[in-house]
C-alpha cells in the first residue's frame, strides 16, 4: 500500500469523456469511476465497517460536522483516527462541515426549491464572518467556531485519506452580486484551508470545491482560480441547477476546465440516472446517501429497475431480489422474506436491503469501468 | 444429519442434577444445557439467520402467534417451511400461539404482578371454549380460531423441529378451583394436540407443557398426566412464583417427576442468575429474549458483569467490550465506538450489541457443559 496520494489515469474512452482511473491512498486503492457510500456518523446506517468492506465499497464519506458534535474530533484522534475508531481498512473522505452549517442557515438547496426560497434561518448559526462560522451544537449547546483552519485541524484529527477545504454553500436563490462575493470568500477560505493542510499533509489529499452556482462564467472562474493552486483533486459543489438536464449542461461546460491528471468528485449526486450521464462527462467519483436511504424505505435496486419490496406482489415471491445479483442478501434470502421483514418492521430488513443496494452500486460502477475500458461508453 | 428426533444423555453430574445432553433433530444437534434465542418474527431482532448461525446458536424460538398474523402459516408452508423461508439450517422450535392469546386476555404474569391482578381484558379475544380460542387479528381484523388442532396444523406448516401443544396460560391470580379446571382443560388440549401431531409426525418432536401454576401438587399431577403420554420432551410453562427463589423451589419439587431419558425446557426464563441455578436442577434448555433486548438497550453482558455501554465512562474506552470475548463485535470494535454508535442512535449499535450478547450466552452454556462434564457443578 502506498503512503501517499496518487492518481493514475488508466484509460480515456474514445467515445466520450468517460475515463477509468485508480486513486492510490494510504488506505488502498479507489477504482474510478467510483460510487462513494455515505457513513455520516462513522457508520453506514445499519451496516458495520467489516460488512461495508466485504461489499467492496472502496471509498466511504463521513461528515465532519456530525463527528464534531458526537463524539468530537479530539476523541477520534485519541482513538488513533477515524479508520481505527470505526475499524475501516479502506479509504475514507471527510467534508469540511461547511455544507451542514450553511444548510442550517439557508436550508438545503432541495428544501429551498420546495419552499420557493424561504430561508430556514436556524438560530443555531450565530455569526458568519470572514473568519468563519460560529454555531451552537444542537447536542449540548456548546459554541463551535468553524473556520478554514479549525475545519482542516478537525479533519487532521479524523485522518481521512481525502479531505475538503472549508467553503460556503450559497443559497440557490441568490443575486449575482452576492454569489460573486460568496465565491470570492469561498476561494479565500479554500486557499487558507490548503495552506493549513500543507503545514502537515500527513499523507492526506485535499480536493478543492468548485463553486459558482448556476452561473457558467463563475463556475469557469472558480475552476481557473482553484486549479491554479496545488490541490490534489477537484470536487464540484453547490447548486448545479434545478433539473438533471441543467446539471449535465453545466458539467459539460465545466469539465474541460478541470485538469486531466487529477481526480474529480461530484458532491452529493449519485442517483442512477445522473451517474449514467455524468460518467460520460469524466466524473471520477460520486457520493450519495440515496441507495442506503432508499433501502431502508424498501426500494431495492435491480438490473430490471427499482423494486418496492413491501408491495403485495412480492408476498409470495420465493426468489432473490435480483437473480443476477450475488450479494449476501440475494444469495441467502428471498423477496418474500424481505417483504415479510418490512411488514413485520424488523430492523434486519434495513440491514439486508442496505447490503443489497450498496452491492448494486459497487457492481454498477465496476460495469461502467469495464464498458469504458472497451470504449463502449 | 439424523432425520428423526433423539435425545442422548452424555453425562449426569455427580455433584448436582445438572446434565449434559445432545438433542438430535432433522436440522442438526442441540448441545444441552442450551440457551435458546428468541426470533419472534422469523428473525432475531437486528440479526439475520446467517449471522445467528455463525454465532453458533443451535436452537431458535419463533412465535406461531406472530407468524400466523404475518406472513401466515400457509405462506411459510408455500415457501417450503420456516427453515427455508428464513434460511436457517439449524434447529427451530415454535410455540402454540396460546401464550400470546392468553396474554392478550389476562395480561402477562409480569404485567399482572405489577398491576396487582387487574385483568388486561383485551377485546381482541372473542371467545374461549372447550374447542379453543377465537380472537381477532390486530393486523387486519380477521377472526382466527386457535384450537389444539389448528395450532398443530399451523406448526406443521411452519415445520419447526420441536413444536408445542396448545395450552392455556392461566392468570397468576386464580383460585384453586379455576386453576384445576384450567389444568384439566390444558391436559385435554395437549392430548388433542399430540393426537393431531401423531397423525403426521413428519420428523417433528412435540414437547408437552407442564402446568399447575404455583401449586406443587398440581404441578406433580400435570407431570404425571403428561409424562404418561408419548411426548418427546417436556416444557415447563405458566407461573412458577413471584420470585426466583419460589421458582427454584418449585422446580426442585417438579424435576424428579420428569423422565431422565427425555429432554426438558424451561419456557421464557433465561436470565443469567436463573440459568446458574436451573442448570443445576437438570434443565436442558432455556428460551429468553432478554439478552438481545438488553443489547438493544445498551446493556452488554461480560465475564465481569453487565456493562451499560452508553455510560460516560466508556466514552474513551478504546478496548473491546470484553477482552475475554472473541465475538465479531469484540474482535472488531471498541467500547468507545459502541458508546458513540448508541449516542448517535445508529442501528449498527443494535446489531453489534446483539451479536455480542448472543455470543456471550452461547459461550456461557458451553462453559456450563464443560463444568458439568468435569462434575464441577
Amino acid at each position: 500500500m502506498e503512503k501517499t496520494f496518487r492518481f493514475e489515469l488508466i484509460h480515456q474512452s474514445k467515445k466520450s469523456g468517460a475515463r477509468v482511473g485508480r486513486i492510490h491512498t494510504p488506505h488502498g486503492i479507489i477504482d474510478t469511476p467510483a460510487f462513494v457510500g455515505v457513513g455520516t456518523n462513522a457508520t453506514m446506517k445499519s451496516l458495520d465497517s467489516k460488512t461495508v468492506s466485504d461489499i467492496g465499497l472502496q471509498l466511504m464519506f463521513c461528515n465532519t460536522y456530525h463527528l464534531l458534535l458526537q463524539p468530537g474530533a479530539e476523541l477520534i484522534k485519541k482513538a488513533g483516527g477515524l479508520h481505527k475508531f470505526m475499524n475501516r481498512d479502506m479509504p475514507l473522505i471527510t467534508d469540511s462541515g461547511g455544507f451542514q452549517v450553511f444548510s442550517l442557515m439557508y436550508g438545503t438547496v432541495k428544501d429551498e426549491l420546495k419552499s420557493k426560497g424561504k430561508k430556514k434561518g436556524d438560530s443555531s448559526v450565530l455569526k458568519i464572518s470572514e473568519e468563519g462560522v460560529l454555531f451552537r451544537s444542537y447536542r449540548d449547546g456548546k459554541k463551535i467556531l468553524l473556520t478554514p483552519e479549525t475545519s482542516v485541524q478537525a479533519q487532521k484529527d479524523l485522518g481521512a485519506d481525502i479531505i475538503i477545504p472549508f467553503d460556503e454553500l450559497p443559497p440557490y436563490h441568490i443575486d449575482k452580486k452576492k454569489l460573486v462575493e460568496s465565491l470570492h470568500r469561498t476561494h479565500r477560505w479554500e486557499e487558507r484551508s490548503l495552506k493549513e493542510h500543507l503545514k502537515n499533509p500527513n499523507g492526506q489529499a485535499m480536493y478543492a470545491v468548485i463553486h459558482g452556482g448556476v452561473d457558467p462564467e463563475l463556475r469557469e472562474l472558480s475552476a481557473k482560480t482553484l486549479t491554479a493552486l496545488p490541490f490534489d483533486g477537484f470536487a464540484i459543489g453547490g447548486s448545479l441547477g434545478k433539473t438533471r438536464e441543467q446539471m449535465v449542461e453545466m458539467l459539460k461546460q465545466l469539465m474541460p476546465h478541470l485538469p486531466k491528471d487529477k481526480p474529480n468528485h461530484l458532491l452529493g449526486i449519485g442517483d442512477i440516472e445522473s451517474l449514467e450521464q455524468c460518467v460520460k462527462l469524466g466524473i471520477d467519483s460520486f457520493d450519495c446517501s440515496h441507495p442506503t436511504r432508499a433501502a431502508r424505505h424498501g426500494t431495492l435496486f435491480t438490473t430490471q429497475g427499482f423494486v418496492k419490496i413491501a408491495n403485495a406482489q412480492h408476498r409470495e415471491a420465493f426468489e432473490p431480489i435480483d437473480p443476477a445479483c450475488d450479494c449476501f442478501t440475494c444469495k441467502n434470502y428471498t423477496r418474500a422474506y424481505m417483504y415479510h421483514l418490512f411488514k413485520a418492521k424488523e430492523a434486519t430488513a434495513h440491514t439486508l436491503a442496505s447490503i443489497h443496494n450498496l452491492h448494486f452500486m459497487v457492481q454498477l460502477m465496476a460495469e461502467y469501468r469495464e464498458k469504458i475500458m472497451r470504449d463502449e461508453i
